[in-house]
């Protein structure tokens, strides 16, 4: 039997140890993108507790308490931290199987120096222990940052963000790893929501250009483009319930956008044309600018109104939408594609179920512009798990070309999920170091070494065009 | 090499073995899913053959004898008993890989002492030996359940039904085992069938409410959900095309309904729409009366006309329809809790590409009522073999709460199936063992066993209610 | 750890080992479905140097070079061909856990005797050995088809085709492998491609039947039918978009028909009936013919337009279609056995996803006219790689009988892919080592034999009827 989370985690064969100590373990970290909130680290946030930390706003674990059947005023409400925490030890115990009790562990050991196991025994020591050492300098944010070897973050920020934080980050010389903002166009796309004309108002005024058209609205956000470039923005993102492809002319597009700027309602085919052409507009935008373009889809939002109402969004009441017609997907690449105007693009399905789908897509499109130039994104959101993590993998390798994978990202909110790196890593040198030592694939350690901070980190690095 | 199907059958590790041995194994049976015939317990059947018992209703292995090219008179034909059993036999030989194999050598072994391989060199060994023991007292139906360890049975019943023979084996104080309703009203929801009127009639003779609309319907059926509770019923199931959700006024369902008294013809959609509120009435009545809601889905029957026009339904030619937007399935569970009264719930879809939207919707609708208050349901029909089991609760426990889930049922006619009881824990064991053996959960025998008893039996308990 | 792709590559168990060497490895290969050009075996070809045989036409390979970044000039266009395969020998040697990595290596191993590691430091060795090897008439087509133990090979042919090769083959008595022809009718179904009437014309031509109706289409295909089968044709293929089943009467089939010649619009609910109505005809013909139906669905073709204009189909840009309701593939192979005109059918779906309905829809349709009358064909295109092979056994062992399976087929247009069988063997020889070591299937050397020669050959010889 292997220790509990010992050093040798996820290794089980000597090929894999190899490979995760000798290379993994010492490649920097490169979190391209993340939620964090860049004011934390503009300002060096320090936290009082761990309950601060863990559940001040991780969702993940609020629906995991939930599942464990707790009082949602010990997830949410206003319980004092202390019982909050033990009530999230006590779930955190039996939390068999899913990856909250591996991330919770790394993040003990990593950041609190803390090898054993957090469950209702043992809570009070580690509440202690975790409290502690919060109050030490060294668990700044940004010391967060520096001892996870990260040389590069990048957040997710709006169109109509004066990126005061970052400018500010950037200008001081006590802070070198980067943090540049990502763009994410998500509320100037979602024509259907009640605050749309509210949000145009807001760009409008940000822009200098008064939106009164699609038109202007296209070249507002090419003013904004410009600016997050000129910050060293070089990404974007777009949440999409999926990748559609619902083709108008241009004067359509415009009279449904005059439409919904004259509060008259549009319907479901309406909002698919006016996305698609937004989308068809941002993706040509981003092949001009070298910027990537990704796109997250399959996820269906807010699903339980009775809580909605209580706690507003990204509390823990999302889900799979398993609907996602492949052909549209390829469809709106093609279009972008047949004037030779397709950026770089990683996709993320929050459906496992098109793993295969994507992998089949992503050939249909590569160039020699990069490396890997379409790329499958790595296992999101509800996919984050040891399981979710290796089937990307095995579903990438066996499709395309895994030795070009991009690799991990953390997506989240917490200062202390870079751990989430050593996970992916510990399960990519795992995955490699059974092929090795099975004889399915030869034992180089050159091309290993290569493969292995390649996906780590390298990959990224090149793909992005990031100046380190 | 491990020996064929031993004492340690599918426990690959030590901890495996200690945590089947040592406590699953020894934990009682709650079958809280079936199909068998409350007559046959009340009466203490007593079988003939072996014949009788595995090939008399067992549409699993029509399908796979038809599936080795076997005729049909030795299937479900004229054939005598022994040449079917012999025929069987010759196909089970060779069933490598099918849950069918290890469900017959489990019955072979626990119930007739055989712990040989049944195939066509063995076939006449084996016929006498069973026959042999079905001829005795001790391979009653009674007894069967009995020597299975299990303690509490819910079938599969419709609200037309009167009950009597649950009342009769309840009063018969030599049989301790608690055998109870479950509510199925299929025949009252499903608005399309040429008998529903006809059904209509049975329900308003047997409830007493003369049923001229909807909302007489739902008074006849509360005079029925009454009366099942007083028999203490505590489940509920139904068969569901897909979780839908078409939601429409009570005015429309009316005149929906109306249509149908009068015989005009309905469109699809005016299906999908009276289904929805048949649906959520019997939910918001679950909620009020505190009982589970079962929904099982995904599942396209009667596919071979030819042969239903001999054999009718529910014998072999069903399959799994991949048709079940998971939108709908969110919003009709929204609809339900956004005035807070969605029941406990059990989800179990015939199609496993269905894993990981369940598991995340569970988490959307999970609330203090109870542990894991929304369930997804184990490996149902299809998905009953090793790797569907396995892959149920990788994916549960990977985005939920594994050590709260309700466990295993039979979904069975045959009383012979508790073994597949014992397939699930092994399974289960060898799962956790791994997990525990590789250090990615602690070697903590307290913790350990409480989740495997747990799983085995007593969050079921808790979760109906069950008084035991 | 295990040598690199040694004799006991994939066998990780001494009972795997045994059933690869002492059984299937000696058993012959029927490749009952490929792409290769008749005309290459009836001319004996010689290949000129391993870059025309391995990157003249592999769009596999094509694509995993776009993957890496390759320039299109290496791929597909005009640098020499020295060049090519030494971009290529780059690109393989990081081609870790992609399938090209396996087959490359299993073709050097057994066609050039190289059993070391392709990669950019050995590319000028390997490029100097094969082309060795090629200028010797050892290498000739027919000569690697009888190295690799062949005895038979299906083609692909459209209704039209001469059969000239085929008849030249057949009357050759130095080549004693049957080549025989497959009716792939693609081309008389697909209504809405421009060059339909253009086809129409050949058809009429080369069947003597002028096709001015539905009805003469009909009679022009039954009459190359009798002629495919008098060249000893009994196998079909149809390239579907799905399974669709959408029933019109003969009466508006000829409508749409007649539409269509006159080069009036068809909508997509037209082409749907036709082609419905075109598939039940094909299948009543194979039913009363007895040919074996295959049926290829799921694939979207030709998904980028910038090089397609460039290089035309087959090049690499096809992907994944996830729609393929289940529901219609049932209710279309009920229509044809509810007269009892279903002929053997083997079902591949390009999406994975698929493998749990299409292996509950097998079991609907099984009967004594053959031992697993409905096949669900061996993982194909973009799933024949060792996870996609293993999950379609394991997915049919777990719903029907895989000791009928008729195995793998190459799809092929290379000499050289045969080892795909070996690959499949292994894999094959690997899982029910892996049963049989875990005590899962008893140790029963006859059975096991039995099984696994069966599933690498003589099940196809029986299903398919061919006289060998």
């Amino acid at each position: 039997m292997k220790p509990f989370m010992d050093e040798n985690f996820l290794l089980s064969t000597d090929t894999a140890r190899t490979l995760f100590h000798d290379y993994a373990e010492k490649t920097p970290v490169l979190d391209y993108h993340c939620h964090i909130d860049p004011k934390e680290i503009a300002e060096d946030r320090q936290f009082e507790n761990i309950t601060q930390v863990w559940l001040g706003g991780d969702h993940y674990k609020w629906r995991f308490m939930r599942s464990c059947g707790i009082e949602e005023r010990y997830i949410t409400g206003n319980a004092p931290a202390k019982e909050k925490f033990f009530q999230w030890a006590e779930c955190l115990g039996k939390a068999i199987g899913n990856p909250l009790f591996h991330w919770s562990h790394l993040e003990l050991q990593r950041y609190f120096g803390y090898h054993g196991v957090l469950n209702k025994n043992t809570a009070g020591e580690v509440w202690d222990l975790c409290n502690e050492k919060l109050s030490q300098p060294s668990m700044s944010v940004r010391n967060l940052i520096r001892q996870s070897n990260v040389t590069l973050i990048c957040t997710t920020d709006d169109p109509a963000d004066s990126l005061k934080w970052h400018k500010m980050i950037a200008k001081d010389p006590s802070f070198d790893v980067q943090v540049l903002p990502a763009w994410r166009p998500d509320r100037a796309m979602n024509i259907e929501k009640p605050d749309y004309a509210d949000y145009l108002d807001t760009l409008s005024e940000v822009s200098g250009i008064k939106i009164l058209s699609f038109a202007d609205l296209k070249e507002a956000l090419k003013k904004r483009m410009a600016f997050f470039a000129s910050m060293g923005c070089s990404v974007s993102d777009h949440a999409l319930e999926y990748i559609m492809y619902a083709p108008a002319d241009e004067a359509e597009i415009e009279r449904i956008f005059e439409r919904r700027l004259q509060g008259q309602p549009l319907s479901k085919e309406d909002g698919l044309k006016f996305k698609t052409a937004f989308m068809l507009f941002a993706g040509r935008e981003y092949a001009r600018l070298n910027w990537v373009m990704q796109l997250h889809y399959g996820c269906k939002r807010d699903n339980n109104t009775f809580m909605f109402e209580k706690l507003g969004p990204d509390t823990g009441y999302d889900c799979i939408n398993n609907y996602a017609p492949s052909s549209q997907t390829a469809d709106f690449f093609n279009a972008l594609i047949c004037t030779d105007e397709l950026p770089k693009t990683i996709i993320y399905s929050l459906n496992p179920n098109d793993n295969p789908a994507i992998g089949s897509i992503l050939g249909c499109f590569q160039d020699a512009a990069a490396v890997g130039k379409i790329q499958q994104g790595s296992a999101w959101w509800f996919n984050d798990h040891k399981t979710g993590i290796l089937e990307q993998m095995v579903s990438l390798a066996s499709l395309g070309n895994l030795s070009g994978f991009i690799g991990m990202l953390t997506d989240s909110r917490s200062f202390l999920s870079y751990t989430r790196h050593e996970y992916f890593r510990r399960i990519l040198c795992d995955l490699i170091g059974t092929w090795v030592e099975n004889g399915e694939f030869p034992n180089d350690a050159d091309t290993l070494r290569e493969i292995v901070t390649d996906i780590s980190y390298y990959n990224a690095v090149r793909y992005f065009g990031f100046k380190l």
